[in-house]
């Protein structure tokens, strides 16, 4: 009866398999904040498939939440984190990181991608400044894999990357509130225990990848492990049920659920891109995961949005818009049907 | 087979009618951010049971989350929050407070409680220092209803709170992550619309009263109001699934479920006082709620834990330990009859 | 015997008058944090030459100081200020905006100038997102006159600013850490009493115009006014001996002082444009207060530096380097002889 | 004309001694920020006298400012400093601590002062509680050199501070804003170089001690050192002219100077204590320095109030007030004869 949603990748609940064990476990009796049995059996199972057995895994509720969180846990408050300019602790929280004391120090993104290059460069230059010390030092780097424009940083370009961190002893953050989406694409080239090891944190999306909610950060950085639970609780971040995110990442973690969930939702996008680019819609970025972003001229879009939900991205230019097309581990097929028939219907583009 | 839990009231999951409801909504589409119709239905009930049409509802996933967005969303960078010594904020929260950049000035607490009187003081002192730029300023109020021990303001007290803070032009907040116990108690003297007169905003816990997570926090105060959700937003409570909170508050304020639920910890909780009373034990603080404080002797406790979990809530001398009982809207009437049995059985006190 | 200094404008001391009376009045007994007779006289001159009888005038110690006091006066949490990408809050204060928790949102800079244009597109396009409570709320507009890079705002310019900042209901800031010098120069075409009408809040800066240190807040706005002097306390900025700020401004604020001081160094300014310009070299910026910004060759640079300690502001490419040469109050007519016989000396230049 | 001040030790400016010096380097050309030659020399004179070789020494302009730079550079975000109730961090800096992130952890005070015996227990109980992640974490102690209360650590209650900071590893810090009274006062039995050895962080107070303004921070303590700089920038307290520091701790650390002011100081308000004692008051804090505590009728009060400023420290009770009497390097004899003789002719006393 409602328009179909495609604006993001959280408007359903959780995976079934979740729901039913979040039932058949709902009267058990579990002592509180995550230091339960199932988040201990959950944590187990993560440290395995990322292959860092030493890894510390803590549960949080949401992205935000777990970039504050992680950030503030790491900077000394006269340092800043390196990121693109498109980066979601950028643009799309509020400030959540200014709030903590600390200053993005903004790179200009090509594909909501930043380089080893240009992240080496910020450092020297701060290093050789005349009294660096009049400016905010940068300390740590932030990345999100996929980027908020849906695209993946190669193994090369990660490997880089993590070599500059290294040389600057700083850690490198892999924001993953997408990962499996990256991880699931058919264009990716790492594997969650290469990333895990190129990475010093980062963290397992679940709210958007099958859960109700819950983001499982992976600490495999000793230098970064010390009392992170007092940071968590002081972030307001530490769920007093916190099995609830135990039970969520035990079955999300096994039967190759996490990336079972993803590689559905990305070939639902796989269609949705074919079918517009076989009707000259033009790529506003090219992605390989579950997001789409395409320029559309203002008039089709709103013949969209008759049926659709879509996502405004920006104003392209006077007649076009770029609209992310969103699809998650809970789209139905025959909603991308419908789609895909609506787009070939819609008047022959004359761009 | 393991041991019954009565150490807090968040051993257990939710509602069984909750449960249901997220089941019976899981694959509905929902826009995000507590903008979809299941919040704006809960929220239009919250206004309903406390009267005060013109509300402003948000919802919150916990307790430190709500207390330190709402605090932070009304202090000036210098100005502190009055709170008992007791008091959650000052005590078991991580400085969650002071992390926002505010100073929590206590004031003593007789069993949990503060009065008018002392909060009087604390503003008249600090206007009639000589120089109180050099002081922080005092410049809102925190109380618990029920306190963190259980007890109770009577509708006078609260109602001799409040006009203090009128005459002082400075806002009260009631932390009511306990609410429903309070109010549920037969030694309770004020309904939730006269309470929602006095407080300037409060909130209606969920997390510990029935509900997986949440609290729903009421602002009646319209000062107060402004640009609220950039708060929750910046502070990484802005649950991406909203829904899961307006459809357990759905729940929760129909059908007078939440302080049927209140009632039936409640009663236990008597029960389980009458039997401590009984044998002889001290209470630490009278508490008519869900929460029971007795003092016991190190032997009495150590054999009760063999088969429950007990809050340890202090050493009242070297051979005495104050315990913390705690009943919830889950807690089994037969594990109240075994507990009840075992205090009968322990050895004659002799205090 | 040691080079001469032309690489900023706070190498001295003080205006001989203002040393004079420090020692005058050495003994003197006062009351203290800004309270005394000196500081309330000041203030009354500052409120007479500002036109602005019922200001508010607040005495701190440095520019950053200020800056941070002044901006985190003003902010709710989740707001940030808007200002250049050359704007010193944004750059040279190791983040101090940040650390009181909010974002300097930076909008490309020309001649390290914004417009108003560019301010209004920044606050419409908050207001027109989808959500603007993920995004922080551009609370402010801080501009430095003259800029860092010594350019002015006209009249016209400053009153287009003053404008969408009304309309938007949020106040303009001015640091004027050199206001003098843009007052005081030629090009200027707005008075201290204009400017004061202008902008909601400013500060007369005395560090690098004549006194050993001070810079002097003047609120105009009076929604801005309340509990400052909390802010400045609480920031480390309330001098014990607010004395020695009252004496310093009492005297350049007197008999024309402050725009005496700073004519002299305008002048000098100007003789070493010229000199440079006839030379042949190229402005980097058209600045016409006491900064001048000029590419200079590498190896003419080098030749200078045997005598003169020079401002290096940054790589114009592999063979020239942006030099800035700074003029001040206390810069002798006989240096800038030696040094402009010493720039035609320098062998031609070819570029 | 005036009354004569004795309410605080910062009525007068400057030791003459300096402010010549103010005078002679005037017009000197010095670079900035505190690397000038003035500053390391005066840093060298300091390490001399502390016996630190290795020890880094930064200028800070006030105690406030010193503080809350030394803390907030020590703590992590969830971490707060125990100091006492009285201490001057905890009531008269507008909560600069806690702006900065930070709890301040208060222990009972008696005379000013807190015990080795109380902060073991704080620590011991920290760690010792059941999800101690739930509290704030104690991680510095700070106790003050002499007290707020002019009263003074002996050699073993320093030392036996120090060894709990040790076993703890958690680092101690002396404010020094009276270090010299403290030192110069005939009970003290501590020398520098010995209180060097004890503290990892302390400072050598100037604003009450002969300066006109400035506090000589030494970090003894290497884990301290490390981009203290930046600090001291981001809080605001970077003096552009950081010369004026260096200049009047070079005069302050030669010759004795720091001392020989004190001593002049406490001499005179042995003087005060004695005439005061002999009228029959009551010291309400016994006190070996150059502030004085004492228990006066209020009539005798008012009386004295004819002709002298007096610091009013809080009410003893209907008929009794506590006054500060407060003395300095530069208070004149002449003035406490009079003081003497005017408390000699107070009416006889009845308490």
């Amino acid at each position: 009866m409602g328009k179909i949603q495609f604006q993001c990748d959280y408007n359903e609940g959780c995976a079934p398999q979740i729901m039913q064990r979040l039932v058949e476990t709902n009267l058990e009796q579990n002592i509180g904040y995550g230091e339960d049995p199932h988040c201990e059996h959950a944590r187990e199972l993560i440290r395995k498939v990322c292959q860092v057995p030493e890894a510390d895994v803590h549960f949080l509720v949401g992205g935000t939440q777990a970039n504050a969180t992680i950030i503030s846990s790491i900077l000394r408050p006269y340092q800043g984190v390196i990121a693109s300019t498109t980066g979601h602790i950028a643009v799309h929280e509020t400030g959540a990181i200014e709030h903590s004391g600390h200053k993005v120090l903004t790179l200009p993104a090509t594909n909501g991608k930043i380089t080893a290059e240009q992240i080496e460069k910020c450092l020297f230059d701060h290093y050789h400044e005349d009294g660096p010390e009049h400016a905010v030092q940068p300390a740590m780097v932030y990345i999100s894999y996929p980027t908020e424009y849906g695209t993946l940083y190669t193994k090369q370009e990660l490997t880089d990357i993590h070599k500059v961190c290294r040389e600057y002893q700083i850690p490198l953050f892999v924001d993953g509130a997408r990962l499996g989406y990256g991880l699931a694409s058919k264009e990716s080239d790492i594997t969650l225990p290469e990333l895990s090891k190129l990475a010093d944190v980062f963290y397992l999306g679940g709210t958007k990848q099958g859960a109700l909610f819950g983001e499982a950060v992976v600490i495999t950085n000793s230098a970064l492990k010390r009392d992170f639970r007092y940071f968590i609780k002081q972030g307001g971040g530490m769920l007093a049920k916190g099995r609830l995110l135990g039970i969520q990442y035990e079955e999300l973690m096994q039967n190759d659920l996490y990336l079972t969930l993803a590689r559905h939702a990305n070939k639902q996008a796989d269609r949705i891109r074919e079918a517009l680019l076989k009707k000259g819609y033009k790529m506003a970025v090219p992605s390989p995961t579950n997001q789409q972003f395409f320029v559309l001229p203002n008039d089709h879009l709103k013949k969209l949005e008759e049926k659709y939900v879509l996502g405004i991205w920006g104003v392209a230019d006077a007649n076009h818009t770029i609209v992310r097309f969103c699809t998650s581990w809970a789209t139905k097929e025959e909603n991308i049907d419908k789609l895909i028939k609506d787009i070939q219907e819609l008047q022959e583009v004359k761009q």
